[in-house]
């Protein structure tokens, strides 16, 4: 089978499609023929070497794919061949807490990813997805919507009437977007283009700043509330978007600390925090259980990812990381593995699975 | 002014239309020309005598309605004359936790309630409806709504793509259905007639099912389910219920326990409760931040109340809670108690305190 | 290796010792030599064939023990042999919110449990105990005290200064009473004999009631505070209790529901849950991260669980079974299986794993 | 009556002794004669206008206090005379989430304060201190205790076993060490001086570390907890801790910001933040809930809060301030205001109110 790996040194340059060994599902595992993937920021810095620069090569990066199941290891309940399924971000982490052990879990790195033919995957470390969703709609979740579920639901616990503000037009935010309105909040978005802004608004945003005209845009989010302060904040720009996400934000509000990777050394002061008991919640993606109400969310209001672009073959990965390099993009960008019909992919899974 | 009042004895029959002295308000207080009721089954009772046969007579019953802000007290701040404000059921419960205190603070016993053509209350112990509501929608609120969303919302915390299971078309449980929607939820309902069947389905339930039909609906609901069992049982039929409602709900999941003021005597079982690791929780209204949210909710989805009927004056009282025993509604069944000019009702208060 | 087994037909006359061959562990597994065992209600219940009828046969009954790791699978981290460990109750249930699937996966039914010599469990479903415990203290853990833990802690979140009440001296009364002191609470209980009430103000109740004395101790111990009510009941008795707990409780407090294994059949009534906002929890044991967490609670305050007796050898079980039948026990009723020295315990497990 | 106010500008040297007309209790209020108080860092700051340089002037400053009971206004139940209370710090916070109308009403700025004779308070906003305590040891908790109350225990829900980290030894630091102790928690302290290591260590922290010898004192104290990280910091010390803070603790931990205001214009850096799961959370004081709570704990446990100096009368106010500015002591500073025997102090209020 063939794989995608970063060998011998990290750079967009260093990736090279090879042959490997097709892998064999042991006890509890399930073998998947992989049919797409997409890409997160996070594996744009994996494969610069910037992300983790002591990752051992070499690696299959990237996280977040879609296949459909080959073969089922002994033990295994509640999936068949030609079952669809996910891998989850943190193989380990089901349930509850974080801990050490489980965000050490994470596929493209240190584990390696979904960029392959073949994958073994433990079946406890699998998600069903949406049966309304193509593949490559499908590969959009792993990470960029379990993180914004995560968040808002999971540690948010939004509430119908809420508000939330969200940050640009990358996978996060515009999931934080979609999900927050199946939950009845109201949104708010900064944005940089008119271009972007219309889309946001098409996506149901109720009001778009430009953080170019407004470098202010906390304020006047906080203006849009009536001077309350949205209930909660996406945040994903780190360094460079917590000041204004704290005056965006009201008394007793809480905003979510994302992939905020970039300008990591900056603020924020803690006054505002303290002062308007805010609470900051680190989200690191998140666990299965996430996963599976995510999907239950996105299949009982047939909600559709935004895709940017589709990308076919594992030999053009690195002309789509050269596009979300250029931040080209508005919505997921996306891989094409395979859709030879080895395996037909139907429901996959369980219902306990889910 | 005028006043509904239950004197001299219990019944139906001891609703007397009285003369009193308008009050005024004191300091923190506001002076309010009511609008409009709305009757629950608790009123019914009190009037009747079978909710609190020691209540001390005369009372005014009765405890959601709306009015407008006529006077202002000293030290009140964000409300002014012709704002439209509801009073909460429970006076002295703004938020947090409940208190023999707090649940002794409620209107239409053993406080006056609504039923007068004027009412002075604390200006921190009302809640401004949403503007897009009429008089009598708006009064719909107090009880019904805000319990059910005491019940999904504040203590059961409902996600998007989770399953809420309803009992009936009384006011709680369209409210139950409408706001679980707006969570985004899906709604599977239990009714006796295909009338309201129908009526459920045009809601937005997924599936009604009769319980004169299945009357192991427990287990048919759970099927529904693919055998999973509902995350949210909102039980309102307490003895003659619960049982049900426990073989509906998920392992794990939660049922609310709402006004089982019926036939109370009897089991539920404890066992599946504990093989199926259930929360069991008793819900009584709510407090006023939870109104408030309802409120910004309501607003935002711009969603209206089901309103069986309305009747016309105080002096209608009496036969609208008739219609009440003999179970024809569903929905609300509301009173208009004036519309005289003499307040304009306006958006009501500041935003700090809805 | 030695095993008991139920074989041929439940009842304690049924127990077998026979020969089994070692098994060896596989990839994430570990293989323990047992040391010690305790026995729990629903053990007898297994026994004698009242717990779940439709159990295949045989089975290696008995869900509580403590043994040291004799060898290490493939792709475990973290354990070493000689690491004294107690394997989980639900053996997948390792985080977060229970399901169908993971109360499955229970020892001592459906899955073998700890009355073996030999037992192969997966790495990651075995907790280390304090090391400060004996064999026989470490194996009464699992159960009993997770369950008192979860109540208490994980579902209960129990602050300083509030009061708790737990019934009886049976283990997880005992563990309650133990870890409610831990968490700064004051502890009242219900028992029936004076010999049990002064062990019971010995391990640190405040007060204790005779329940043949009171019958109607509900009401006597909401007057132990003052009229207010206990903020947490433990209530292991289930129809005989519950109606009496929910008059201890106060408004807006909990009560857990554990073990109601006997006298399955009969009340609550719901009116007293909805009237004073009561929250009843079904409580199963636990998750590992639990277990964890009481584990670090019990070595930092070198706590000492409390043991009624300790018997010899796999051949002892069915007297203590007995022992258990005639209700005789005060605390956890153990086995000593063997303290061969082939694996001298040490500390086990890394502290990640705790 | 006499009262200290600020008075014509700022600065410890404008506290001025007046005379003042005593006030009356309206509806609702109860009349104080009060005893003593305690100084925060806030009260220095006020006096000296760094706090709120548009606070209107004059005003009573300082807002921990307790009073004795001497006239109750009408509608007020559960007081008479004789009983001794605290005023709540957030006059109108009782319960629930903070609002910016909760939050504007303190005392001390902008309401007046305790440092008056007598004072009237609204008797929803008092609390009734533990019995065991002196009026010195009362005059303590409102806001130190608090604070140390709401964050480890409302909001951090802190568990029997959890480690906390404290820092140095002011107030609320040492509130935290002793209410963490309360809970079951292990405590690590950071501190300058070999005296206030002892002190600590004989308060009951398990390891007290210098950041003086030791300024990379996180990922020692990281080390204590075998690398984990602690469950819980919290962090009084604002910029010039809170980088520390979030090496010591473990991922998917808690830190509460507490009175960051000094050096508030710096970090932290959000990447370990994110990287890390943690929760920052903001704290202001906290409700009269969790202070009732407290003092249920307090009284449980007989606990005894740290008092630095005493100080006789309004007229020592200004040296108690010099004191605090001068950074001398080691928890609270206090100030006795009266003990004449007009109103002997007896147990306040009901249990309701408690």
């Amino acid at each position: 089978m063939k794989a995608l790996v970063i060998e011998g040194g990290f750079g967009l340059d260093r990736l090279q499609l090879v042959e490997r060994q097709q892998p064999t599902p042991g006890r509890g595992e399930l073998l998947l023929a992989m049919r797409a993937a997409s890409l997160n920021y996070r594996d744009l810095m994996t494969v610069s070497g910037t992300y983790n620069p002591a990752q051992p090569l070499p690696l299959v990066p990237c996280s977040d794919g879609v296949g459909v199941v080959l073969e089922v290891g002994d033990g295994v309940r509640g999936f068949a061949p030609g079952g669809r399924v996910c891998p989850i971000f943190a193989q380990r982490w089901l349930d509850g807490e974080p801990t050490r052990e489980r965000l050490r879990s994470t596929l493209g790195g240190p584990l390696d990813g979904v960029l392959a033919e073949r994958m073994v995957v433990p079946a406890e470390s699998v998600v069903v997805p949406p049966e309304h969703l193509t593949d490559v709609e499908a590969a959009t979740l792993p990470c960029a919507a379990v993180t914004a579920w995560t968040a808002l639901v999971t540690e948010g616990q939004l509430r119908a009437g809420d508000t939330v503000l969200v940050e640009g037009s990358g996978g996060v935010s515009l999931f934080a977007l979609q999900l927050a309105l199946l939950q009845g909040a109201r949104v708010f978005a900064v944005t940089s283009s008119e271009e972007k802004r219309q889309r946001l608004l098409a996506l149901g945003a109720s009001e778009v700043l430009s953080y170019r005209e407004q470098p202010q845009w906390g304020r006047a989010v906080s203006k849009l509330t009536g001077g309350r302060g949205v209930d909660h904040v996406v945040d994903i720009g780190g360094a460079e978007t917590i000041e204004q996400a704290l005056r965006a934000v009201r008394i007793g509000g809480r905003v979510s600390v994302i992939g905020a990777l970039s300008g990591a050394g900056g603020p924020p002061s803690v006054l505002p925090i303290l002062m308007r008991y805010v609470r900051l919640q680190g989200i690191l993606v998140g666990h299965r259980r996430s996963f599976g109400q995510l999907s239950r969310a996105v299949s009982a209001h047939r909600l559709r990812p935004v895709v940017d672009s589709v990308h076919d073959g594992l030999e053009a990965v690195a002309g789509a990381l050269g596009r979300m390099q250029r931040a080209e993009h508005v919505g997921k960008i996306c891989v094409r593995i395979s859709d030879d019909a080895t395996a037909p992919a139907g429901a996959g899974g369980s219902e306990e699975l889910r």
